[in-house]
């Protein structure tokens, strides 16, 4: 039995639909962003840093969504999630994972979350930072439109763990300033994910 | 034959450090990141992303240190560097390499490319950027100190790749206004890490 801990409109979703994807026995404990609940001692406990998601499974704690990801397709390989068996097509999708991860999200975060990298009193640095983000996330999109989205989905005609990642950081894109004519192929796999009924699903779920 | 495009004092040093302990055939292309060489048309064509490292394979180029040190791990089993057969303590590696590329990472990168996340010119900003890097750098390596680093390499008994990339990012540390002191275990991993001939052989090919 896998617990994923989320939270509505966070990077929770990616994962909670993977779940959905391979068919998982799984139950989910919603935690309230709005009251800093993640910063309680409580969750703390689950996962330290304080940050969504986590999943228990019966071998421990897991947090860090590529690593998640990864986990729940390798345990449930007849999804067909992730070819784990072929490295280089692996480590493509791993790639993917980590330019989202490691840029997109970040450069997204900057919207709300810069007090952790500038005092959070300093208001000209914070707003400094939320006037850059429609440039930087859109140039983030635009390098995953023009050079990594294969079509149909992510990794080409296989679905994969990317493709429940970039659709749950594509939710945030019209916040974040991003001009979607500017990105259609990412915009038409938004649309194509929000049809499936995993997608469907798992959002229900978040948002019940 | 694997070619990696690698800068010294750059992240390259943690894939370039596995390629030498899994015993790869490999070149390497040294990119001088002070004429901002990553940024020409010959090396955009090698990663449109204009970021270090690269690694050409057979099958096409990858980017993004925690898919190649996978990568190169899976190329190579019988160095024994991921246990991609253990879904758990694989997705433990991989959630400590996605911490260090999206967190720690990120948070050291506000020191020196503040341009990225707030207009070059706004001096206010990049300037409060710098003075959150102790910090935000010390909370993050306090984080790996207190409950991730297992000791004596960061999964315990077993060396892994999460190990030189660790090791690459301690690096920097002091520059980065971290007091030593307050993370004795990752100091001692620094150290033993220095000391593997895997490690000096790689720095010295960077700094030749």
């Amino acid at each position: 039995m896998l617990t994923l801990y989320f939270a509505p409109h966070t990077i929770s979703l990616a994962t909670h639909i993977v779940l959905e994807e391979v068919g998982a026995d799984y139950t989910t404990v919603r935690i309230d962003f709005g009251t800093t609940q993640q910063r309680s001692p409580d969750y703390l406990k689950i996962n330290p840093k304080g940050r969504m998601p986590a999943l228990v499974t019966d071998r421990g704690i897991l947090t860090e969504t590529p690593a998640m990801l990864v986990y729940v397709a390798q345990s449930f390989p007849k999804a067909g999630l992730a070819p784990i068996d072929d490295p280089f097509v692996f480590a493509q999708i791993q790639s993917f994972n980590s330019y989202l991860c490691s840029h997109l999200h970040v450069a997204h975060a900057h919207r709300m979350r810069g007090y952790r990298w500038v005092d959070a009193d300093d208001r000209h640095s914070i707003a400094a930072m939320q006037r850059k983000v429609p440039q930087s996330v859109s140039e983030a999109f635009a390098m995953i439109e023009r050079e990594m989205l294969q079509g149909p989905w992510v990794m080409g005609e296989r679905y994969t763990i990317c493709d429940p990642y970039l659709f749950t950081l594509a939710q945030w894109l019209e916040t974040d300033g991003v001009d979607p004519k500017r990105i259609p192929k990412v915009m038409d796999h938004r649309r194509r994910m929000s049809e499936r009924a995993t997608v469907k699903k798992a959002i229900a779920q978040e948002f019940a």
